[in-house]
């Protein structure tokens, strides 16, 4: 199968940083060191915040992944924030807005058009249980590639995910529907399959061995790493940390203690 | 069983204004009359033209639908034009952000944050495939509502939302389950169930007869609003109708035609 030009810039990038780490921006006010909330007004203290984690970050990941949540509670501020984050991030570097958008039609077009155009992301997670006509129009963009939640890693993933249907979990009805959804398609397919299901996993790389996964779950969650690696197999995946990189330090030294942290998870990780 | 707030101050709105309509604001740049786009910058002609179509119709309806992907796309000036929109609504009118939010823990108070606190909608939508830990967050606001899709309008809802689990369609179980998390909140829960399946309006008002139900679907995607009456039943229910008044003419008298639309809507809903 060819390589697609996602999966490309992906396995280059993860080759150039020899990580397949992704650092998760999720910055929240009341956690980010105390001097910065104090030299600044709310949004440059998040951007600060963000910047100098990136900074002290990006040799050792292959992308990061920003929460939209923590960016839209500042109202106003918001776009302002998104974009200075994203300045701070070069351009080799994958993108996630992690928005877990779904609707249809010219919503889900407009929301994939914030995204890819309005703003320089190169992937986003979607939501899939509006089904195909929420899904599609993300994969409309050359390039970009759209991450359904397929099995996340919270304890409320067992409410519907888990659910028997047709003999077979409802994620992996997702994951092997939302496939069926690519073909033609510019853009491309991922999955978000949480670290506290490697079972799961395993059984969605038996249909998707060449899909990209992105795992978040590990560390704060307290997913078990070395099956997770074992389960995804030589596909390509991103490991999500947020917490446990952003907040392993609160005070001034933040940034060392946030590089350190991902350097150490990057290894961890290996390299494939 | 006791009122709840929400549902007090929806039925006090429906019946000083005699009306279920819920009037859907999905401001698409491309659609708004010309002569709007070619006086005003985009945020402008598109705050006009909401405020317009607001003050031609609110006498009309019970509460206006924000789709936040249509503001959303507007970049920087997104958070604007939402709030210059809002304005232009009296406080006893209901608000609801439509975004189908759906992500876990702190990303879903900030989420249920920005739409409860930094702006002042009443309701949001939000998806329920993550479960109760992306939901509860927005039932910690007294007097608000999330209402939870349930069974969408749009083609792609078959892809999931109706698949067998347990002996019952996924859309079932999601709404029975849902009920369960609402035990002990301030807030409230309401339901997303589109005007396309009268069927599953009837199976959910068994169950939860005095939810209030969030109907779209009705007009532009085909839904027979007789049908629906007699499903839904004596309990609470918002009819949502959005492209059919908001383009009702796309020349100089589009907010006469949107008045004129809004009101035989309303005529045709009745009064309960």
């Amino acid at each position: 199968m060819k390589e697609t030009e996602f999966n490309r810039r992906l396995r280059e990038i993860q080759t150039k940083r020899r990580s397949r780490l992704c650092v998760g921006l999720d910055p929240d006010l009341s956690r980010i060191p105390e001097h910065l909330r104090k030299q600044h007004s709310v949004v440059d203290a998040i951007v600060s915040f963000n910047r100098t984690v990136i900074e002290a970050t990006v040799d050792h990941v292959c992308a990061f992944k920003l929460n939209l949540a923590f960016f839209e509670v500042l109202g106003a501020g918001s776009f302002d924030c998104l974009t200075r984050t994203l300045e701070g991030i070069p351009p080799d570097v994958i993108v996630i807005a992690d928005g877990k958008r779904g609707d249809i039609g010219n919503s889900a077009q407009f929301y994939a058009s914030a995204a890819f155009e309005s703003l320089r992301f190169d992937a986003c997670t979607v939501s899939p249980y509006m089904g195909r006509d929420s899904v599609v129009p993300f994969l409309e963009f050359a390039g970009r590639c759209a991450f359904i939640l397929v099995r996340t890693s919270n304890p409320g993933s067992i409410d519907f995910q888990t659910l028997d249907s047709n003999g077979i979990p409802l994620y992996s009805h997702v994951a092997q529907t939302a496939l069926s959804w690519h073909t033609n398609k510019p853009g491309d397919i991922g999955f978000v399959i949480g670290a506290t299901d490697p079972s799961a996993i395993r059984a969605v790389r038996k249909f998707a061995p060449n899909v990209p996964l992105l795992i978040p779950g590990i560390g704060s969650q307290g997913g078990d790493l070395e099956n997770v690696l074992a389960a995804a197999g030589s596909g390509p995946i991103l490991i999500n940390s947020s917490r446990s990189i952003l907040y392993a330090s609160t005070g001034r030294d933040f940034a060392e203690a946030a590089r350190k942290e991902a350097d150490a998870l990057r290894l961890r990780l290996g390299d494939s």
